[in-house]
């Protein structure tokens, strides 16, 4: 019987079914299986308690519940040899599309100004801008990052994608690598964030990358809290510099009820749901890459511990 | 010499300039030409004053500045047998598929609700649903309505379009004349409404359209406050069977002071900006249009008297 462990600490009887479901030939356990037990090559985690991951007999493969894997590779619990998958499912990809254009066209068509308008009673309308009269620049090419760019790219928006590699994006300009940061920023009048967060990419969001963007524009993270230098963040928007932010990451997470950014009458936040799992797509996802590792063909998603991502 | 007459109210000049570029060849008028003058076959107009248009000799064409033509309808100044054309320009649609998928995706998204909570000093994540989970009827499939519906096909909506006669929209379910107007509607959880005002569609958004509506939906009114029955409108929100409302057009515009459409806290409104006119777009399609007839070819966008559209 092949065996596969539930380690996630929310509800691991519900993704165990889920599971059971998808790989009916597995026994799905969610208690730890300990030395000695039969072997247990696959586990399923999110935020791994100290010590679970080396106590199970056997383990070949790692799969994250999360597509930001940063907290797994920090926490040291993961041996070297052993792969990583990080979740990538087409839930999560359509959710941030959603989000990040949905947060994108608010701000484009003015809809946040259109309200504190009518609440002082006024019609005023404003000179609308076409998206073609606007330039967007995506940082990451990823699971994200892409399907973002190309809606982008459908509205008619000037769209510009920076990636450690340089990818092709249909309709895009496309940058790569820390040399050409500044030049894929600059004259922006939206930055959005989807980057992992590594040791390369942390504070990425810092003044002098701010500073390159067109004046007044806006700056949407959904990517990690880790990746802006808050401080930074928060003189650009009280310049002028930007003219809002809609953030739904943050370093510490519930936002702490003293930080500034709660209260900052420029700053949209909302409470990391940009792109939310969608456990039944999830499951399949992991299921088809455990049938992957099986068969011996190559398993997608794979974390390069390297790189951090 | 080849007249053209610009008797739009707002800045003739300015209009004239932009026509002097695209018809080189023709004399561009800003005065009101008179019985005994020179042939003039071409006028371009908004919302003409009283005369204006059977004072101009030899009239062939009257292109009108607006989209939307009934107040040209039913000022009674167009002669029957003088052709119509109405304004579609490529801005139009691209500004109204930006402004009516920035309203559908905020609210999908909560982008408002996260506002509120955010004032509240509030982390509370909601179960966000996506696309797939959601039905969009799009009253209309003409110049805005089949883009607007193709975008939200993209985003992976239950995509619905209803119109007169029977449409094909890669994607989405189509649905043809009064007949099938609930069948569209019942179940969506958006209702988008791009038709043009006629005699026909008058009123079409009451309460036995909202009834059949999913509870909690949303309606977006981007094409002309005669559409709606305001009192219904407001009945629906008061009573949750609508979540909320965003409407860009009324019976009135600028809205009186006193509507309580200002203050209900369920709608968001816009001065009349989802899709404006953008001029130099306009100006080169009215030439456009002006050179087809020139040249015996079919001229575009002929307005239909009968339909009112
Ligand atoms: N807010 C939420 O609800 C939510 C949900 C899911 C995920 N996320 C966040 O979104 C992040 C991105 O996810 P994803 O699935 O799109 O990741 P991904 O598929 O791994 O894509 C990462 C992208 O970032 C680029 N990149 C990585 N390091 C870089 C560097 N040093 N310089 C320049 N570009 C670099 C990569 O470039 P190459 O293509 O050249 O490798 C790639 O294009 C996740 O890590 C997670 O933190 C947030
Ligand atoms: N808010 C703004 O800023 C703004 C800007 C521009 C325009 N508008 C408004 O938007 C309206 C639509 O513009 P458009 O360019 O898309 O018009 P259009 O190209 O003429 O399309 C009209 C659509 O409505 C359908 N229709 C007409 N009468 C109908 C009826 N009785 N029953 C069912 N369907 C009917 C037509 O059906 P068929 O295809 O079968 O003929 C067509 O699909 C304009 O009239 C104007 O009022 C608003």
């Amino acid at each position: 019987m092949k065996r596969l462990f539930i380690a996630s600490r929310g509800n691991p009887e519900q993704l165990a079914q889920l599971f059971r479901a998808e790989l009916p030939d597995f026994e799905v356990l969610t208690e730890q299986p300990k030395a000695g037990d039969a072997d247990v090559p696959f586990i399923v985690v999110g935020r791994p308690l100290p010590g679970v991951i080396r106590a199970v007999p056997g383990l070949k493969l790692v799969l994250s519940l999360n597509a930001g894997i940063e907290h797994l590779l920090a926490s040291g619990e993961v041996p070297d040899e052993l792969p990583i998958v990080r979740l990538v499912d087409e839930g999560l990809a359509l959710g941030m599309a959603e989000w990040v254009l949905a947060q994108a066209l608010a701000w484009h068509r003015n809809l946040f100004l259109y309200t504190e308008l009518q609440a002082k009673g006024e019609w005023s309308p404003k000179a609308e801008k076409l998206a073609n009269e606007r330039t967007v620049t995506v940082l990451g090419a990823g699971a994200l990052g892409r399907p973002v760019a190309e809606h982008f790219v459908r509205f008619g928006f000037n769209t510009r994608v920076w990636a450690r590699s340089k990818h092709d994006v249909e309709g895009a300009k496309t940058f790569a690598g820390k040399d050409q940061l500044l030049d894929a920023a600059r004259g922006a009048d939206i930055l959005v964030n989807l980057l992992p967060l590594t040791a390369e990419t942390a504070d990425v969001v810092d003044a002098k990358l701010l500073d390159v963007l067109n004046d007044g524009a806006f700056f949407i993270n959904g990517a990690r809290g880790g990746h802006v230098v808050d401080a930074d963040l928060i003189a650009a928007l009280d310049s002028g510099k930007l003219s809002g932010a809609a953030l739904d990451v943050f370093r510490t997470e519930p936002l702490p009820a003293e930080d500034p950014l709660w209260r900052h009458p420029k700053v949209r936040l909302s409470p990391h749901v940009a792109a939310p799992t969608h456990q039944h797509m999830a499951v399949k996802e992991m299921a088809a890459n455990i049938r992957r590792f099986e068969n011996g063909e190559p398993v997608r998603n794979v974390v390069d511990r390297n790189l951090g991502y």
